[in-house]
């Protein structure tokens, strides 16, 4: 299987080639100027691999939750390249794909991913990685106010990503001793797109370019953006 | 000469296939759901027209200004789609696309484009047609306050898009009798996108798809959007 996956909801700029299990990754990261770095990275895993888009089974993107700017560049990026190879395309959560790289990296399997959604709001959602080493959603990726957030009981959660950096103090009050260990500064990747996005590939998860559509979970989002014309 | 155009930097959008001086449009006006409406459109006209994308000479696209999302989007589209199927993009200014649409439309030849930008503030330009039909810019593309916006001597000129709409009385008031006519409810068009993308390639004005970049002309638009994560 081939896909290539692309990320861009968080600072982090990333593509990840995924032929047949083996993943190759750019992953930079930068403020802002996503839009002219993301296709350049994604011509030279293609380029490297001597593989043509239009040779690969699917794309995979970070579909949010995340910054709006650049969960809407991945989308349209990936829309529009699907649409120019004629490829069917996988949407990933970029809080599944937070809990995957945790689980990846450090090997934890109850994760918390949370990123700061501003305006004193976290994106979060409750995952846990499967016999499969798959990130599982225990619930759907949510909204909500530090204050309120509705953690999950047990013990040894694992809490990632800048939600937890802006709202730590909170949230572990919130806890307490049901936290084990807190990474604020986890980034998504897109190696953890690519991984889940082949596993959703062959669950039939992919959907034709015009439905791979950013997930906000910030209903009006449009009202806190400047409107449209 | 084959070019496909699109544009969603207002509430309008709009796709069109230019075919050797022939243009088809699908046109639609939504306050949102440009990401769900413009592939399809894209599909239906290279449908119809028997041709496929990676057979085009370019793609075209309404650079901005406009709003931040819609311009994003249409972005996005075209830097996957050309990268998909290997094509140069044009990009086009929504507001000569403006100039462009009323002149088609109406004949008009001295014409002063102008959005909304919000914040109290819009964008505008000042464009005359030349003996070749095509709208010129007699200035770059600006933003400004209405109270100052440096409109231009002379009689005869038309303004024409949301920013008449939205600060007419102010605009009216230091143009005087220079405005011959005003139409606030003008909206771009992908036509004008694509005849005026049709000039711009035959002129070298192609771009490799990872340049087809987005013109906002408010510098600090991430600091007024919600901030990056």
């Amino acid at each position: 299987m081939k896909i290539l996956a692309i990320d861009t909801a968080t600072e982090a700029c990333s593509a990840a080639l995924y032929l047949d299990g083996e993943i190759t990754l750019r992953f930079r990261v930068e403020s802002r100027g996503h839009s002219e770095l993301i296709l350049p990275m994604m011509q030279e895993l293609l380029a490297e691999a001597g593989i043509a888009l239009v040779a690969l089974d699917a794309l995979a993107f970070g579909r949010g939750p995340g910054s709006f700017t650049g969960v809407r560049i991945a989308a349209g990026v990936v829309q529009g390249a699907a649409f120019g190879a004629d490829l069917p395309v996988v949407p990933v959560s970029t809080l599944a794909a937070l809990a995957q790289r945790r689980y990846r990296e450090q090997g934890d399997k109850n994760l918390l991913p949370a990123y700061d959604a501003r305006m004193h709001e976290l994106y979060w959602g409750c995952y846990r990685i499967g016999d499969n080493g798959l990130a599982y959603s225990q619930i759907d990726d949510r909204l909500a106010h530090p204050e309120t957030v509705d953690l999950p009981s047990g013990e040894g959660w694992v809490g990632i990503g800048s939600g937890w950096a802006s709202y730590g103090v909170t949230l572990r009050a919130r806890l307490g001793s049901s936290l084990a260990v807190l990474d604020g500064e986890l980034l998504c990747s897109a190696w953890d797109i690519a991984r889940l996005g082949a596993a959703g590939f062959e669950a039939g998860d992919a959907l034709p370019a015009e439905l791979a559509l950013p997930v906000y979970l910030r209903d009006k989002v449009a009202v806190k953006q400047r409107p449209r014309l």
